[in-house]
């Protein structure tokens, strides 16, 4: 038992999706999430500024007394994951290897697509650890820039969508897909438009539900889940313009934001174990 | 005469729009030019956050011997040209002013339109100014979120770039419109498609000429222009990733970037006075 808080962080709202699915998975959990809304896009930034802005975030973290870290953004999970488990004690969790898990889950699974930033397709995490879990697997995987900023300007059912999947997509859908992996935490509000676009016969993988399932594992694994009689509850805090999460947010998360602190977590000094 | 450079910066790659302008009319200057790429975009940041930033940026110019500051960012001059004023000793100029001037430099300039970012439009820095040079301007300012990253994603020619300009300006071509402000320095480069939109009778003005012209009187009132004989230069640096600078800048500047330097300014200690 374990009535410390769980912490998940991002670059901005897109990791609301995850905390979400964590709040309808394990009810019982207190959650604190970081959003870098200062420093929001990570999808273009470079490893080592990527692996700095996640240490400081991990440090504030810790400083809130976490007992776990959800890194909820497939940026810095492809980026930043192995770096933040070599520099703190917690146990550290991605989205990554959810999400491959659940493409892989289907002993079907041969051709498998991936839409992502451009720094977390370069990273290639979900390539190489598609085609080693499964040799003969056929992988692709595209940068899609501007899906965030639509989802972020709320066009989710404006013809704007339509033309950019189809700008993006197209080939995708000539490549007999199998599965396509949404590998970035603000793709799951356009689940819908994509699921449309594709038809049937091409499953969505969710980084955001399988990485609460993987959350809810590791705590029971560890014994360190929260008392069944808890009720438990979510603090936010962002690096930026509270008032702008808590309004863009608040459909990611499905529900009202209605407090958020602000935390400059650029004024702690970091030390890295390298 | 004073051979020391000019330091021009913006949150990225669009301040490159003032830099092509500067090398076109000050062929003698030498420039020094900041992209802020690891916390860009400004736009959708807060006033706090984006005067740090700024000031961070003066004190590395500063530290490079440059002669003059210019902030070739709408959104930084919005909110940081008077801040940054009280906290160096050199001129510092901004883009606002000179777009101000030049859509009041027809003296039939009655309906202005301006379009930027969240925080340039919410700013009104804009609008304040126009209203106060001509009363009874009618002034309106609209935030285009989207037009950056459709920039920067290099997609001028695409469909995709006429239904954005559609959902953004549709209003704008119902109002008769005389003058149209493009207040962010990644607009120049959409100016043939908004032309396109708008058709004959709107006049658009463009942060970048009107800017690299006030530049100039300075240079000449202060008497601090570099020498006739000297064949001006120009140094990049950034705070991220210098090869993406290069590849993404070189359609802002109109010439291949050869060089870019690595800068991680928030090492720096800024103090203020406020």
């Amino acid at each position: 038992m374990d009535e410390r808080p769980i912490g998940v962080f991002d670059s901005g709202v897109g990791g609301l999706t995850v905390v979400k699915e964590l709040r309808r998975l394990l009810p019982t959990e207190d959650i604190i999430y970081f959003g870098d809304t200062a420093r929001v896009p990570y999808g273009n930034k470079s490893i080592p500024v990527i692996r700095r802005f996640c240490l400081e975030i991990t440090r504030f973290l810790e400083a809130m007394k976490v007992k776990m870290i959800v890194v909820a953004c497939n940026t810095a999970s492809s980026l930043a994951l192995d770096y933040l488990r070599r520099n703190t004690e917690l146990p550290v969790i991605g989205v990554i290897e959810p999400g491959v898990q659940a493409a892989l889950r289907d002993p079907s699974t041969k051709r498998v697509g991936i839409i992502g930033t451009t720094a977390t397709v370069r990273s290639e995490a979900y390539q190489t650890r598609l085609k080693r879990l499964r040799s003969g697997c056929i992988v692709s995987a595209l940068a899609c820039p501007l899906l965030v900023p639509i989802v972020e300007e709320n066009l989710l059912n404006s013809p704007i969508i339509k033309l950019v999947l189809e700008m993006y997509l197209s080939n995708f859908r000539t490549m007999n897909l199998d599965t396509l992996i949404l590998a970035c935490t603000h793709y799951p509000l356009l689940k819908p438009a994509i699921a449309e676009f594709f038809g049937d016969g091409v499953r969505l993988v969710d980084s955001a539900e399988e990485t609460s399932r993987e959350v809810a594992e590791v705590l029971k694994a560890r014994r360190i889940s929260a008392p069944r009689t808890h009720v438990g509850s979510s603090e936010f805090y962002v690096s930026d313009s509270p008032d702008a999460f808590m309004a863009v947010g608040s459909p990611f998360l499905g529900y009202p934001i209605e407090k958020v602190f602000l935390e400059p977590v650029w004024q702690r000094d970091v030390e890295s174990s390298g």
